[in-house]
């Protein structure tokens, strides 16, 4: 089997809902089976032992949360160390109250994510614009559930927000399959 | 007198109303002038011999319009060369269809023309969240003209937007006069 | 065949080292081309008919050269709008005179360059720390040939940086053909 | 008086000299104090009742240390949500190994940092090319401490480094003076 791992953190459960949704998105996919965990439960076995890693967090202040942080830190980096992830896959989804009509600190937060994944060696996969809902839900680098409207209403999680996750866990889990066996990453 | 420069490109006219609300906002500070330009027309003398920047743009594939980068690398460089930029003040800001819920690439695009000011050398002002209507035209870096709903229609840069943008230029103004004679940056 | 394009602008020549360096390092690849063109010359064809993606521009004033953003505005945003791009695969580089000891600008010149390759929906090869001469001349985006030392002193691209250089092109190339043919992304 | 809030973590001293180094540029300038903090122990008064914010951190990852991602998360988003910051000065500092020839990340690091104090509402203080040593300590967002030649061997961060950090701490500390009582952002 191929697995993913879905790696997040959140507070009132609208990123364990977005996570939820890739991990179905995922598992929709044959072959293909996901190991979900909090961030903070996260080991490095976890994390070796997959062939592609999804992490999603809340946007705080611009950046991702600092358990996803600390995770990153004391988790990936000793598999970083070792060269044990190139040329696996990963992918990244946020949340975010949305404060501002322009995602609010979401793609620094993507990108911040990102830089770890490529320290890795992981493939990034991005998220296109044919993506069903990506209107509402979507941003090139990943899924984003706004949990407020413009005006500052909190709202959840719409449906939108979740099928693009569903879509975007999917497309992770087939450029894992892909990708797996083949050795692209050579030192010299 | 205290000068701003507001220098933009743009397709439909919106980049260009958003620059005229900063420009308002400038003008409405006593003491203070503003000299608005096209990217393509920018002067090196035009840049050297204002106290403040401004820099708008659509968001183009994720990043500034290519004409304001040329602009950037055909005239602020020069400047940066000689270290006559030390000690501005400069903002950005952008409009885009915003293709997504999620700013569609503007926090990136105005990320990269603050990597050049900070090369300049401009204290750079920011745009904070108690900004009236930031909740529809704002972000963290400055105003955001959305110019098309969520679902795609087009909608043009709304009042909101426009009002946000009228305060980053007063806002940029009070920055300039602020900082204006004070010798901030020195060599050791 | 497979092909991967190169494009990328350049003033003194070490940009286009860096890219014959990608090049040789994509047809050491069996099965593999490669088309080499200035970013003011690329058409949209060279880019729809390729497989794999590779920009590389010097570093100003904190991003990209403005020929290579030109491309990108007109070029590939007429790609991104039909949805034309998505699961091929890209790549970056860069060089600089690495003014400061810390890259000088290089890191968000990639990122900027990436953010447009997201939104085409480009897998992104990154480039793994275990490649040859990677302290020399890597960067986890991609290669940099610094064309200067710290103290300023122009030296050229180095022979580590066009090695690194080399096994990126190969690494673009593999990438390539694993996903080639592979649907990652749906629309659903 | 007016004062600047140091706040860093590290893990083997280097940042910690760095700090220390800012400090002593504060402390340079007349009518300037300095608080020096670890993050793991700054409360929320500490940010509060100072007039300017420099954070340091090592490079972990392509991202800032988490025990900073922590104290933004849980001490400045307080001061956020009631608007407490507009309007200071802020300034960051990283120190990394510089795995590879190209800041190995600082860049992105330093970014995530300042996209924190935007929210925050502070004007963000650069570091001009012009800084002593800045072609061995220097970023155009703040000094670099490089703890690594690019070939590997650890050398702890040199006194270049350190003379740049110490004319950033006095370039923040004029900043924070200059602006001092200025109300430079307004609601409308």
């Amino acid at each position: 089997m191929t697995r993913v791992l879905i790696a997040y953190a959140g507070d009132y459960g609208n990123t364990e809902k977005m996570a939820n949704a890739c991990a179905e998105g995922i598992e929709q996919v044959e072959g293909m089976t996901c190991l979900m965990k909090h961030a903070d439960k996260v080991r490095l076995e976890d994390m070796r032992d997959s062939d592609g890693l999804i992490v999603g967090t809340p946007v705080h202040m611009g950046c991702m949360d600092w358990r996803v942080k600390k995770m990153i830190d004391t988790i990936s980096s000793g598999l970083w160390m070792q060269d044990l992830m190139n040329g696996k896959v990963g992918g990244v989804f946020t949340t975010g109250s949305g404060y501002g009509n322009a995602g609010g600190g979401c793609e620094l937060t993507m990108l911040a994510m990102l830089n770890s994944f490529a320290e890795l060696g992981l493939l990034i996969v991005p998220l296109p614009k044919m993506t069903v809902d990506f209107g509402l839900g979507g941003h090139h680098w990943g899924p984003y559930g706004r949990s407020a409207s413009p005006s500052g209403n909190h709202v959840g999680v719409s449906e939108e927000a979740l099928n693009v996750a569903r879509v975007h866990g999917a497309n992770v889990a087939r450029a894992a399959l892909a990708v797996k066996g083949a050795e692209i990453f050579k030192a010299e």
